[in-house]
């Protein structure tokens, strides 16, 4: 127990949310290399966790999420909220901590101590995504930042699954991609709770807006209460359809408020990182064994046939239980 | 315990042994959709398990994986071995069993008895890749083929899991595409245990083996008796090349027997099966207090603050402690 021991971590909280972006860069990276102290971090940061609107953004590469992001962090800072962005790269093993590369990406803002920017490799050694992911918004949340901005890289599972642990999930499109089509195939229309069609001077930008349209209501039999996700046009490198953008990503916050679906996503959005470090830990445990006599023993046998790998999975389930204990 | 209880699955296993590609067919499908009748089916073939020769395949799109297989099961099918062929897409959540494309696609096999054909979808609901795969293979070795060529579509973190099962893993290049460098990034080098550098008629091929040679040589410290992979020059569509590529394969699989090497790797592989198993066990018993009010009441402590995750998780473990007795 004992959680409030070391004043190390105590103090590097206290720090977090007194704005030091150095004590928010130590708890993230105690997350990405699932240092010992992060435990005892997460048992101090957690009081001071739920205040942040978590905002996701995905899209296909060039459809320019790092442009639309530039845009609202803007956007944001107008409105005199601190605001963070975690860039998450889920098929890079490297980590992130890229601060330098990034802070000469969001130009704009890399001077200004109200943003935080960091980029994170999410597929970590303790089950990647799932795990690290969450764990480093509730570091951001609890360091009081008001708006958090995840962007992902791609448009594969991994992105979805990130985009959608956010409160607000915004997918990015670009006319003229066969966008519509992709996005029904990658199920990132499912995610969305606001689309941008982004880079709208170009043609065929009003094709895909009623593509899209035309998708959301094939797949989704909406009832009456609902969220229906609308459909932006913006030019993000101008800033243009921003207060639209904004209209939409308010109205979809105080949707979700009023209707209580922000509660329950974000039960959801715990339920899965408790399953997760839960799940982290038994094959952490599970580890263990493979490195004691155990499991290799166990192994042997299935690969010479004389037992089933379920039958041994068995044993191996009925050893941790007893470890648990 | 009652293994032998449902006749069905013994007979089953009998027919997929005496050569029947419906049982095979039916089993793998018991494996992708994690039937309950899976279980007893693993208990009813493993003593079966254990003889065949599984070579892994990988390499980027465009190489010439298919062709290569195709040229590969010709020559064991010359030998007079049964061979099957299992197509792993990681990425894919959709069941593969599509039986015709694959059959169109390998058509020189098509009719061939003795040569069985399966695509599949590792990303399943139960864990994915490392979870299905082994239990596939598992099926195909004791059906009773002598050489199962397993193939995977791309070269990410997961393509290269699913070619490190394997008793000898086979890397695919192709000149000019950059792909030593390629390789060694995606950190494809350490599992190669034979590398073909396909289309050697283009021009490039013989850097492009220097290269990897280089690559190799610098990646690793070889001692006396380890396996120093070697790289052979192949035109798959032509088959030339082929008895270099075979020869490099037979010396492979005869090093791993005479050095314990074999021995070793089937054993991390069934340990590694065994752990896949017990998580996803694991996995289903959270699942099953999350339907249940204990994971979502937590769930909603951690959302409000009033919990951390890793308290959370502790709960959790103690839970499916009580749960496993």
């Amino acid at each position: 127990m004992g959680t409030r021991g070391r004043p190390s971590v105590d103090k590097l909280v206290q720090s977090a949310r007194d704005g030091s972006p150095r004590a928010v860069a130590r708890l993230i990276s105690l997350v990405e290399n699932a240092d010992d102290a992060l435990r005892e971090a997460m048992a101090a940061l957690a009081p001071h966790t739920g205040n942040a609107w978590m905002i996701g953004l995905t899209g296909s590469p060039g459809v320019g999420k790092s442009t639309t992001t530039t845009m609202l962090v803007s956007a944001f800072r107008a409105r005199g909220l601190r605001v963070a962005v975690l860039a998450v790269d889920p098929s890079s093993p490297f980590s992130g901590g890229a601060l330098l590369g990034d802070r000469i990406r969001m130009g704009d803002h890399a001077l200004d101590p109200m943003v935080y920017i960091r980029s994170m490799a999410s597929r970590g050694h303790l089950g990647g995504l799932s795990w690290a992911t969450p764990q480093a918004l509730r570091v951001l949340d609890a360091a009081g930042f008001d708006v958090i901005l995840v962007e992902t890289v791609g448009v594969g599972q991994s992105e979805i699954d990130v985009a959608g642990m956010a409160d607000t999930t915004v997918v990015l499109l670009a006319p003229g991609m066969g966008d519509g089509i992709q996005a029904a195939k990658a199920g990132i229309l499912e995610v969305g709770d606001v689309f941008l069609v982004n880079k709208a001077d170009r043609d065929g930008a009003d094709v895909t807006v009623r593509e899209i349209r035309h998708m959301i209501s094939l797949g989704d039999r909406f009832e009456a209460g609902d969220w229906r996700p609308p459909v932006v046009k913006t030019i993000s490198a101008r800033s243009e359809g921003l207060e639209d953008a904004l209209e939409a990503l308010d109205k979809h916050l105080a949707w979700s408020q009023e209707s209580g679906g922000l509660e329950r996503r974000r039960a959801a959005r715990a339920g899965r990182e408790v399953e997760a470090i839960a799940l982290a830990q038994l094959r952490q445990q599970m580890g263990d064994l493979a490195s004691g006599a155990s499991l290799s023993a166990l192994a042997k046998q299935v690969a010479q046939g004389e037992l089933d790998p379920y039958a041994a999975a068995d044993v191996v389930l009925s050893e941790l239980g007893t470890a648990q204990h």
